[in-house]
This record gives C-alpha cells, structure tokens and sequence, in this order.
C-alpha cells in the first residue's frame, strides 16, 4: 500500500458524523462529540480495527457495566477501567493545572478519588480514631498544619476527609464480614492552629480485584494489578480550591508502577517511630493498642481565583 | 496561554501508561492498547475533559451495560452506541475493503450487522414467504441472482439470510406480543441458477429505541433516532468472502441521514409493482395477502483470496 490509513478510507466519514448535529447542541457537547469521533474513529483505522475486535470490545465494556449493575453501584468497574488506562488521573492533573508565578511554590499536588470514596463518612473529634474494627496493620498518628498558598497562614475549620483500606487491603464496603460501616474512614475539622491529628493504620499496598473485565486487561497487557500502600484525603474549604489526593509511604515497591499511575513525588511520605504525643491527647484505645508510628503532614490550599486553570474558550 | 496542549500537561504520561505493557503482551494487543490510550488520552486533553464530564462518561458507559445486562443480552446498548457514533459502519468498511484492479466492479457492498440479527433464523424453501404474522406492511415479492465477482457466473448453494422489522418498526424479539419467534426472518439457498425468492414486507423505516442512553446522547446531539426503511441481509457460501449488507427503498426520507450511517448508493434500491411471477410458484397465502410490489436484486460475491485487505504488518 503506497497510501496512508487517513486516505485508504473514506475521508469524509468521520467529519459527516460529526456534522448531523442538530443546531441546538451545546457548544460544548458539539466540542466533545467532535473531539470523540475523531479520537475513536482515528483509533479504528489506525489499527484497522476487525469485526471481531470491535465485538470483543462491546462485550468488554457491556460485562464492565454488568458488575456496576449487579452490585448495585457498589462495584464500579467501569471507574476502575478509567484508573488502569490511566484516564482518571489524566482528568486530575487537567482539573487542577494551576498556574503561578513562583513554579517552586504550589499547592500540595491532586491524585485521583478512586472508587471508595463515601459521601456518608462520620464526623469525628480531632484526636480520635478512624480505626473500629480488628486488624494487623501498624497503628500510627498522623498530624499537621494545613497552610494558605499565598499568606502561608494556617486555614481553621478546614474540611479533612480521610479514607483507608484495612490490613488486608479491602476498604468497608468490599469486606462486611470484617469492618463495620465507616471503618477507617473519618471527616474531621481543623482547630483554630489550622492542625488536623487522627489516629489510623500505616497503609497496606494491596492488589485490584482478581476477576472481572479490569482483571482480564490486565493480564492480556501483563501487568500487575497492585497499589502502592496509601491513604486517600479529600480536604475542602469554602474559600480554596478542593485537593483529592492521596499520600504513599516512601519504601513501597510499587511507587513506580502504580496500576491506576496516581504517585507524585511530593506525596510521597515517611512513617517515623513515633516520638511524643501532645499532652492534651489521650493515647490510642481503639483496636491494635498504642500508635507505634507518627506521620506529620502538612497540607497547602491555594485560594479559590488564585492561578489560572486554562480551560478552552468557549 | 502560549504553549499548545501538548505541552501544557505531562509530555510522558501518555507512554508512560502503555510501557506498563509486560513482555508477554502480544503484539496486536499491544498495537491496540497503544493507539487505545493515544486517543483516550488525546482526547482528554484536546477538551479538557473535566471531573465532572468525566465522571458522567463513567456513569453514562454503565448505564449503557446495565441495559444489557437486564434483558439478558437481548437488548445490546453498547453495540447500538457503537452504532450511532459510525463505529460499526467504519469497522464494516475497513474490514471490507478489497483492492480490485477494475475500480468499477466490485462485490456488492457490505452494511453493518446491526444488533437483530439472529443464529437461530429457520431455514426455508426458495418461495416461501417469511411473513407469519399479522402487520399493516406491503407483501413483496424479491428475487435475484447471486453471481461470482470474477467469472460473472451465477454460485449454487448460497445462504441467504434475511431479515426485517416489522410494519410496526419492530423486530420479532422486540415485540413478544405481535410477532412469533423467527417472524420476518429466514435462511434461503441458491439453486443451480444462483437464484432465491422469497416473500417479505416492503420495510418500513422506524425509530431506534426513544429511552436509554444512546436516546439520551442523540437529544444531547440534537439529532433524530431515524433509520431509513431497510433489510438485512447475510449472505455467505464457503469459497466466497461473505457479505454483510442492508438494502433501502430509493424514496425513503432517511436516506442521507440515517442514525447508524449505514446507507451506500449501491444498495438503494427500487420496489416496483409486480409484474407476473414464476408459473412455479403459488401466489403468496400468508398474512396481507397477494404481493403487490417487487424488487428484483442480484448480489456480486468476491471469492475468497481475492483482491488484498491491507493488513498491519505484525
């Protein structure tokens, strides 16, 4: 073939698609159908995508929903599809490109949400525990101050939702036969220091599940399906811009291969023996007994307006 | 901004992803997946895609598996997406695409599958009607020859599989409460001249489905759910490549709007009134009555190993 994939097939297909939009489309959704013809049709011949392929590929994505379907929203295959191809944390650094002036001075970076997210957290006091359920983990004491980008000035009654998996790598809802509703998960409000404390597990890396359409990419691509230990936050303010992240200890094997590609270098954490506790709390009593680690980390909110997200004009 | 997209977010993300590709991924598996996440990623960041958008794409392909998943299969929502957005059109012509020497004769033109086609569709004799129910629909009386692309000579011993909706718009696993099963659905077979006859309806044009997702994003694209009047053919013989196809009325108004984008100039095609029909065969006796139009179409077959399907090099 002396001519290219873009001439072998019809050149006009994919601009006629796009073109039977109605005149009452939203420019955005016209922005996005356009773009989404050209990046799947483009695909399609780039790779001369055969029959049998392309039905592969509707079975795939039809047993992906079938598993949100049948779990009743509990298993959201099709969100764990966006973290393996790395979709999700594509969306994150979109969402929070943040220009400054000063590149050596941002907020603390994004990473996904993930799957496991709650809306139905409980509010807890500053100093209690998030751990309720047995376990084999490491008890440990996190810490810290959550500063303002530009004054650097601590921020009170800042939002700081955490989430965790158990020692044996299951978050709640995946393990009813071993945690209680809300295990490990906890929203706590900053003091008027801006400091946030908590007692929770040193996180455990643990493996995606092993069944199901995400399950069967993987190994058709021969990749392993492991997380790097890690804890997931969602610290929010009426007056700063939201920041989902999560943070990774710093010796885990898998930082570099993150199945869902959700590590950057600045969450990146070290667990310390622990050394002393402020004398105002009381130690650990939940299960697993006396924290034997301390974490401090500190969190930078950068004000709503502050930066410019370059978003297309529209 | 004076920098382009491409160099706003992370140049090495994108590879990053598909260099997660282990050893034992096989070649075509890596071809895909590496084009897959050129496009997705691409896509993502010509728009900007946002959380939020994001997050109702996930939602969106979901709800589209949950479809499948609760009518058994019977209702394939996501090879109907695939359907409205051209996929299944494009994947038709690249999988039939034939170099020929002559640009001016070529086998007869392939059209997509569509999701109604059956396995079990009953075998049935050359003559038979395949009308078993009650409709509103005109009787026709359709035949042809089918011939070999190279020698122009009629091929015994063909399968012609054919099936229709109904004067209703509907197809028989569709509408339980109208139709029996196999209703507008027959497998026929050339004899020694290369000719089948049958009866049928002369189609009608309808709707797709007006709820659901694919529903959802063709209000979203201001675009109408129409697909011209037409009928499904496969037509298939052991020594010649098989021919998927769809054939329509020449007045039918959806024409060059057509919802799944199926339409080719080489198969619209005209019902006439009837004229006489063979002294062998008995006037139509099934529901409607005598035939009142007829369409005569004859079909070209490529023997297989002819013309050359441009194949990566893998």
């Amino acid at each position: 073939m002396s001519f290219s994939a873009e001439h072998k097939y019809d050149p006009n297909f994919t601009q006629h698609v796009i073109d039977t939009c109605g005149p009452k489309t939203s420019p955005r959704m016209k922005q996005i159908f356009g773009a989404a013809m050209r990046a799947l049709h483009g695909f399609a011949r780039e790779i001369d995508l055969t029959p049998e392929e392309w039905l592969a590929g509707v079975k795939f994505f039809n047993e992906t929903g079938k598993l949100w379907a049948e779990s009743d929203g509990k298993r959201n295959e099709m969100h764990r599809l966006s973290d393996i191809t790395g979709l999700e944390s594509l969306v994150t650094e979109i969402a929070n490109f943040v220009q400054t002036d000063n590149p050596n001075y941002s907020p603390t970076s994004a990473a996904i949400l993930g799957p496991f997210w709650s809306p139905n957290a409980p509010w807890r006091q500053l100093g209690e525990s998030v751990i309720q359920d047995k376990h084999e983990g490491i008890v440990s004491y996190m810490h810290g101050t959550i500063r303002d980008l530009s004054t650097q000035k601590p921020i009170p009654g800042v939002v700081f939702d955490f989430w965790q998996a158990s020692s044996n790598g299951k978050y709640d809802f995946q393990d009813p036969d071993n945690q209680s509703d809300n295990n490990l998960r906890g929203k706590f409000k900053t003091d008027e220091n801006g400091e946030y404390r908590l007692y929770c597990l040193r996180p455990t890396a643990y493996s995606l599940p092993q069944d199901g359409p995400s399950w069967q990419l993987l190994q058709a691509l021969d990749r392993h399906p492991m997380r790097p230990a890690h804890i997931h936050l969602m610290i929010t303010h009426d007056e700063y811009k939201p920041v989902i992240t999560q943070i990774y200890p710093k010796d885990d094997p898998w930082l570099a291969t993150d199945t869902v590609f959700a590590v950057k270098d600045d969450l990146v954490v070290d667990f310390v023996p622990i050394k002393d506790i402020p004398a105002s709390m009381s130690e650990h009593k939940g299960p697993g007994g006396a924290a034997t680690k301390e974490l401090q980390l500190d969190i930078i909110l950068a004000p709503k307006g502050m930066g410019a997200h370059s978003k297309p004009n529209l």
